[in-house]
């Protein structure tokens, strides 16, 4: 006998973009979309009962139906919107997942002055939230992802197992490049609060956590992933638990000895592969 | 107080080519093999204290030093083999996690004939395996992703929820595109035991999927899904569960009646963005 | 004073799948299609003077319009039908580039035969050609990129120069393994005329080439370059010139005597880069 | 008889950092270099005749040994001592390509200060430059790839040629959002020159085009291209010519009234394909 355990099904990819036409400028948002939904589909997928499914293609037309009724500044908020829409609606759901990513535009300078109509992108750092709304409560979630940052300066790995198959040469001074993945979950009460100004609690986790890495004296890259997670966490009360996941971009100092140069941890091969990968989960008790 | 609830670390895209020189023609492997180590790393983070550290650098090596050990032709026996080296050598780790991709080579034909020593890239479709080794036994799931299929025939949908948002038109007749991932779970004899040839065992899941692809009456993904889901864990009895994720990738029928042609389901727009997504588990009871 | 030397402009990224129904089974074809125009548009850029533009998006339905119209099965075909219509409508126009990529379906092959309707994508080899009609004449090239392979025998690389900046090692015996790129020129008869087989000449170039890499002893990937664009100039009469382009893409020997191990050729690092870059033109005199 | 008309080949994707340690601050540079050579390789390619090659990883390793011994703080002036070198010891080479790519990297900004040590990624956006050094002379282009911009207001499309494959509405109003590739030649005087600060005439360049796209009444892209090249050639005298691509990344209005709304040019969906495709050259007589 067979048993489904687990299923989901929604509209992924759905891009936005929502212009706001302001007294004398403009402000340009682009967001990325994925809607699921989970509830009673057991018959849909053993009979092809399709009764109690909403397409994924009136899941897209939500999204631009309610990005033109919404006031939302911030993922966060539209995402929450985007699970009560869904709940209200629709019985037979249990669950809706929303997740949403922003794509960075900033607004271009011109002569020294912010121009009102002009942007340009930004890095391949992508904010997001996951939002996850039952029938009991709601849970969110939210992260940035591809944050790529480098330090040249203290930074070191030593002291670490040495054995037949180590060939690893310790350091008391190397560079360290990661593209930083960070996600926090916010507490009960801002997760199904309203009010809440969420993109100015993004800022202030991702300052906290940019500042603590450009400071920490590190020792390797656990080390100072665990100093950003605690830093963010001591500091920014509405979040509970903070993932990151830092791989470690490897940039490999040239051998030059073999060309008559000295190489004084200056000229160094950066690689994608290889690399480290350094991750771990940190909670407020 | 902060306290880590979880954490890993490791080496990720490690590649590999492995040559065969055999009686008469070769035999060509490449994979991509990624091993994180979770363990006794508490201090490691809080205080950057590397002596419980196996660096990453040596797991890369690790990768080259077994594989030229190993008679694995498979990923599976591979992994087995890299999760039971570390293991038996590093006494602070409590679980190894081994993941890796096999890229697809094929043997060229010349003259019709299968050439001994020449190879041709196949598609993007990837062979995976994660097995996961902790003091207390293995557990071992395999799969592949991106495998990309097309029905033109025996696939529709209708009779869903139509409400003032919706706009899709319900149709007996679509095409029905996907990129499958599917992953399947070894049963806790064949996870830890020896002599499994899962080149076999992989190939009859994978056939089974496509054979009930294509013969299936589709009524939905969902549908299709789970027909293929059945088809897999009632036919092979080494595996206890399977996952399927179908994106639907639509293929938008044009609208040629604006230049006075008709469109009898043969002119279609391709489209990556946005897709429908389907995911569901089926475990045999 | 400025002026303006060269322009042109049209629709990019044309997406067509195209589906006929034969009695008892299904063609599938995915083209992805180019076209820009080349004409009288000085006004155009100078004074925004839209009157002899005609839009991308026309372009586009075009596309879609001539497709189910056409009876072309190669892209070479559709792309002279591309260019013969656009050429006619359009006396403001001086030239008209067609560029089509194939994507590479195959039929599903189930229980050892043919499948009448699915179909999974190939490689990510892709077929191209290009057609330039003015109103002079056609100008046919024909291509494919990303044809991955490799020979794991037959290949060196020695006596080469050698000087204070060499790290190199000899060898006779390597990996040799190239993303190829090759395009070829159709002669004028074949460029404008009709009734030509694209899809065979294609075929027979392109296994004129594979035939030609499996075989050859290569002293060099020049050397090996060579021999293939030579061979499909001395088979294919209807092509006056071939053009290759091939990456080495390295596949490293991994040092396996720092652990007590020999490797006789048998364990490598593929990379990405740096990478090789090989290419020339080669033309019938 | 053939004949070889043309051949080049070289190394690809070198990637270098290199940090500079000033008294208080570190610099960082990240570049991807391409070495390609022209010159006496016809029995290279027909007999596999090596004693003329310079090994392609020789030319990786000329990268890192100039690189420690530069003083370069431009692409352009490290292009230039590569070819200068190359030229400089080969005499079986006719011509040296150098392609280099800058990433771009910020300080980071921490606590209002500008870090010492601490960089973050930029956009996607590349700097590039193109020498082609030959025994008669140097001739240099730079450039710029990817740079997304977009201005939703002053922009329109009208009075275009209407055919019954028309669907396109005219606007008055539309958002214009392209990745912009620019790419100019530099004066013979200049690209030959020492002293010249190109960092200095690439912001100059790349600045005042972007002024030009934010502050253009735009009647199309045509337009606006235009009006971007002829304000940089007569802004940038060091520049002869100057070369523009520019998608049209559409930004296609959703059709809200389905579901009783309105859209006042206020939410869109951003598409990646199919896009328009404008490009020009411009030069100053």
């Amino acid at each position: 006998m067979i048993e489904m355990t687990a299923n989901r099904y929604g509209k992924s990819r759905v891009r936005l973009v929502k212009v706001t036409h302001n007294e004398g400028y403009h402000e340009l948002y682009e967001w990325m979309v994925e809607v699921l939904l989970e509830g009673d589909y057991e018959t849909a997928h053993t009979l092809g009962d399709n009764s109690k499914i909403l397409p994924t293609d009136t899941m897209k037309n939500t999204v631009y139906f309610l990005a033109r009724e919404s006031k939302a500044t911030s993922i966060e908020v539209f995402a929450q919107e985007m699970g009560a829409f869904l709940m209200g609606r629709n019985p037979q759901v249990s669950a809706v997942h929303v997740k949403i990513e922003a794509v960075m535009w900033k607004r271009l300078t011109i002569d020294g002055s912010p121009h009102p109509d002009s942007f340009m992108r930004g890095s391949n750092e992508r904010q997001i939230t996951w939002l996850r709304q039952d029938r009991s409560g709601t849970k969110l979630r939210s992260g940035l992802e591809d944050l790529v940052i480098m330090k040249t300066a203290k930074s070191g790995f030593e002291d670490y197992i040495v054995d037949e198959l180590t060939t690893l040469k310790p350091t008391a001074d190397r560079l360290f490049c990661t593209a930083l993945t960070a996600d926090w979950v916010y507490s009960g009460a801002i997760a199904g609060g309203g009010g809440v100004d969420f993109n100015a609690l993004r800022e202030e986790i991702r300052e906290t956590m940019l500042e603590s890495f450009a400071g920490h004296d590190s020792l390797s890259v656990q080390h100072t992933l665990y100093a950003m997670g605690e830093t963010a966490l001591n500091k920014v009360k509405a979040i509970t638990e903070v993932h990151l996941l830092m791989p470690n971009k490897h940039c490999i100092p040239v051998d030059l000895s073999r060309f008559g140069q000295e190489n004084p941890n200056e000229i160094f091969v950066p690689t994608d592969e290889p690399h480290g990968t350094i991750e771990a989960t940190l909670r407020r008790k």
